[in-house]
């Protein structure tokens, strides 16, 4: 992957031929052994104004020609999405070696631009409605200005859910804060993290607010970049190493507004941990979705790390710490890797390559056999539009 | 399907409800038996603004929920491409019954969003040199004014290609003119088509120039408009219909710089027909992708109808009229069904599916057993961006 952040001066090319470029060199492989390519953006058509075939822009522009190149889009899952297509790709035995490439461009000098990016992944017939109903309590007052006008929608729905946390189980605003301490501190051993400075729980709560209960601290910022993924037969993974990474588990699920059959965010654990036979407790490293710092303390619960409404007694406990039990993003997460849309799902899917290989540097977590990504896209009818767990081992 | 068309009051959920309910109508399905749906549109996020989740905003509206949903792009192959992967998901062994969906809303009151989707199928950056190299010797004249400002940049591309046809083949306007008149004809026996009017030879000629030699008539119209099938695992099928039909080949292919290699639409024919083990003399109706007339009349050489350069000598004998030894576009084609881009896939094997049913009324072929589609999409150094190969048997 790329280092996530600001890139004034680069764009899906130049960040896609860095990211390409890197998993062939890691897998030992040509750029003439790929057999199909997935790539997953979610916003280039309203931001940089390229839509319909921008894996064909990207990717020929770097001599990657002829093969079948499929876009796909899930919002924030978008790369989470094209791996599970790759990874049908060769698991079905239709082909051998397929990349799956996730690549965003956010950052742009025309802020509305990246707003109306944000906007797409909610249905935007709804959207102002949506924004009014969300409004925090501390805004309302100010008439119909605020909400919405200079954040994204996705900050508005995150505070709305925390306050939900808040009242009905008693979580702090404090304990919101510990899971931002507690990423700021992994992406500081991170290279490819967008942000790497440490800050104290006090430094947290003193950031300017976003939406009640975020500060911007707990949020995750607005910037670019690509990662990428190779994946390949059985067979094909032998000749090419003595350490592969295996996909044990690939779940894609979307919301419903029947909760009776659980939420969107358990229905997709369940369904990878099933394909995997696995439980939770098999998991040893974990990057999830921490688009918000209570987005990531509430994924706890709906994972089943811990049972409903104890997400914030988890991250007192040091339970997903960086040595703890069940280390949590040791990536940075979003909050402080930075949260490219389309390229987070592979990325997240890098890191656990990186743990289960040993190769995490400074924030490797000792011995992990099996990790796994939880990635959420999007928003519809008050559930992610698209939540997709990865599990992988070695 | 929905019938094609300019709608001003419906839009992508209107659309999408109709082409889902008929075709879970026509597999004798309700719409819990889906296990995943795969939806393509190219070019909504311009369009509209909905651009990251489109499957689950569309899909949601009519209940269909919890299922992964894909939303993949390739331009006007884009619902072919969710065909694919629908497809493979099915072929797999994962899912047993899915549904691809293609839908797109291109008809908007304000026309530059329009032509700001057709642009984002080739590579933006590129596009501006990409029309000025394209413009037609007639309008060079004109200064810098005309070309691509009120058309698709698409019909530059292919008026471009229909001249070096004329130029190298000695290929006449009146051949092309003969490919509108057949789809214009069979159209008007398709009550989906988009347009239903017969035109003489003369009358195909005498409609505006759009750029020499494409008159308005050979050209493919803008409009908007949904197609869905369901796919499903070779035993649900037999507890569903007697007569089921099979997908035999499914291939999906990119463009390449190195045309030694046979160009992208010839590829995606030969490896479709190594799929299905099958060649074009094994074909009794087929849908092309004539976004313009010369398009479909080059397409006949590139798909092995005829050896190149003869593709005018082919439709002047009738063998691609309905009642010909082959028909082609037997549905009107995009020239007369309508070019809702990304619906278009799904629409061509809507067209096959009714004639290996025999369901297809008037412009039935007798007999049909083998059918095929091409679907290209967007336009990358020249070649197009996604081609893909559908070959259905009954």
């Amino acid at each position: 992957m790329t280092r996530f952040g600001k890139y004034a001066d680069r764009g899906l090319k130049d960040l896609s031929r860095e990211a390409v470029t890197a998993a062939l060199d890691a897998a030992g492989m040509d750029k003439r052994a790929l057999e199909v390519a997935v790539v997953g953006n979610a916003a280039a058509g309203l931001v940089t104004g390229q839509e319909c075939v921008r894996a064909q822009v990207i990717l020929r522009e770097m001599g990657i020609d002829r093969i079948p190149m499929v876009n796909t889009e899930n919002a924030c899952a978008s790369s989470s999405t094209a791996f599970q297509v790759a990874w049908l790709y060769v698991a079905s035995g239709m082909y051998d070696v397929a990349i799956a490439l996730g690549v965003e461009k956010m950052y742009v000098p025309e802020r509305a631009r990246t707003m109306a990016a944000f906007t797409a992944a909610v249905d935007v017939e709804q959207a102002q409605e949506l924004l009014a109903r969300l409004k925090p309590p501390s805004e309302k007052q100010d008439g119909e200005g605020g909400a919405g006008k200079s954040r994204s929608v996705f900050m508005d729905i995150y505070a709305a859910a925390a306050r939900a946390h808040m009242q009905k189980y008693g979580t702090t605003k404090e304990q919101f804060a510990r899971v931002a301490v507690k990423n700021h501190f992994n992406g500081s051993l991170n290279p490819h993290a967008q942000y790497q400075e440490r800050y104290t729980l006090e430094e947290i709560l003193a950031s300017p607010v976003i939406a009640e209960p975020l500060t911007r601290l707990m949020c995750s910022p607005i910037g670019d970049g690509a990662a990428a993924a190779v994946l390949v037969s059985a067979e094909k993974a032998r000749q090419h190493t003595t350490k592969p990474v295996w996909v044990r588990g690939s779940a894609l699920v979307s919301g419903s507004d029947d909760r009776s059959v659980g939420n969107v965010n358990a229905r997709a654990a369940q369904r990878a941990f099933e394909m995997a036979g696995m439980t939770p407790r098999d998991v040893n490293v974990m990057e999830v979705h921490d688009a918000s710092a209570p987005a990531e303390l509430i994924l706890y619960e709906d994972l089943g790390l811990c049972p409903e409404g104890e997400g914030g007694r988890l991250i007192d406990e040091g339970v997903t710490d960086l040595g703890g039990r069940l280390p949590v993003n040791t990536s940075g997460g979003l909050l402080a890797k930075g949260h490219p849309v389309g390229a987070t799902g592979v990325a997240q899917i890098y890191e656990i390559w990186l743990q289960l290989r040993g190769a995490a540097g400074e924030r490797q977590v000792a011995g992990a056999k099996v990790g796994m990504t939880e990635n959420g896209g999007g928003m519809v009818r008050g559930e992610a539009a698209a939540t997709t767990v990865h599990l992988l081992s070695v």
